[in-house]
């Protein structure tokens, strides 16, 4: 179990008890999600914007137009925060203020670099598309010279991070259980739909198994915290 | 159909052909949410936040502990940023590069302002809560004065705002649709699973009908774009 290091950035002022820097429950929350908020600051504003990502080892990967603003930005090193997190359930109380939500989440802070090299963004970019849907990247035509030219790479160190995790039931005032108001939680998830095929597929071409059977990557880890 | 300004800070310089600045465009997306991430600089870093959120007419609320240094800092005026995002399908094509997301997206940028007066605090978090669990208010203990006080309203008007939005299958280069790949959409929506009740309500208690029923806010809207 590896720590990281709390820094002025990343120490939980607000319910300690909730925060964690254990490497591994930082890394499932990440795994977990499809996307991200990357928070980037532009002539003294804040900007949040949503993102796919991928994590490879002790770096979180986000992608988009070599003429996007923000990543332009990202790639000259301006410092980033990333933040992902799952809303897990609705905490319902007898009070109105102790009602709550069961989440899990992970807030990043650092700068961003550019990965320039081909071979390293195609490999970034595998690990995207098998992070969305596993078993796509083989299908499909890989990306051409200009298509990679076209598309910005920007990876960031899991070094300044830190997870907050709620669960359970409400902590309600002790004089409270006694009122006749049902309590509980509500929980959340994400689902995949049945896949619709893009009608120029030809009658010959069947809906692959990773589709038909297609889970978000929320719901691809057993009881045991380990990918099926 | 109102239309909101675009501002340098909010005009899309990145496929504007998936923006709107429709004011009925940007509320649904913020209504059908639950939760948004709050961006906001501390000492030149970007910071962002997950929160609940409410919107009530022209403005987005959020909620916290008065000792909560993101919401001390945005009662005092600093700019803001709140992103809303529903990630609505996974749009898969012939070429890795053309994959894409179905989302709807909104930026509000602006300033917060403190909500001081206890009357008014009251009347948002009960907004907050009815937005979140719809029937739930009226069923538990109301906010104590010394809670009241204990909690941070924030409310930041949504004059600066877009929305961008994606729909539909992959568009992919003309040559590529010969190709024998499956393309399509894989919808996702997040469902809310069966409630648990807390072991300490009493036998007597039963499950209302809001919970036993209960759906997210972005399945609670018709075909017509219209709370059912």
């Amino acid at each position: 179990m590896e720590e990281l290091e709390a820094t002025e950035r990343t120490r939980l002022r607000r319910l300690p008890r909730r925060g964690s820097f254990d490497r591994d429950t930082i890394n499932a929350i990440i795994d977990q999600a499809l996307f991200c908020h990357i928070g980037f600051v532009h002539q003294g504003s804040p900007f949040v914007i949503p993102t796919l990502h991928v994590r490879i080892g002790d770096r979180i990967y986000v992608h988009g137009s070599a003429a996007s603003r923000m990543l332009r930005a990202a790639a000259e090193g301006i410092p980033l925060c990333a933040t992902i997190t799952h809303i897990d359930g609705l905490v319902l109380a007898r009070s109105a203020f102790h009602h709550s939500v069961n989440y899990r989440s992970v807030v990043i802070v650092g700068t961003g670099h550019e990965v320039a090299d081909q071979k390293e963004k195609n490999r970034v970019l595998e690990a995207l598309v098998e992070h969305i849907v596993p078993g796509r990247w083989r299908e499909v035509r890989p990306p051409a010279p200009k298509e990679l030219a076209a598309t910005s790479v920007i990876g960031m160190p899991i070094t300044e991070a830190s997870a907050k995790i709620r669960s359970g039931n409400a902590i309600d005032d002790e004089e409270d259980y006694a009122l006749p108001v049902w309590a509980g939680v509500i929980p959340l998830r994400t689902v995949a739909e049945a896949a619709i095929a893009d009608e120029r597929v030809p009658g010959s071409v069947a809906m692959p198994r990773y589709v038909a059977e297609y889970l978000p990557p929320s719901a691809r880890w057993n009881d045991n915290g380990k990918a099926d």
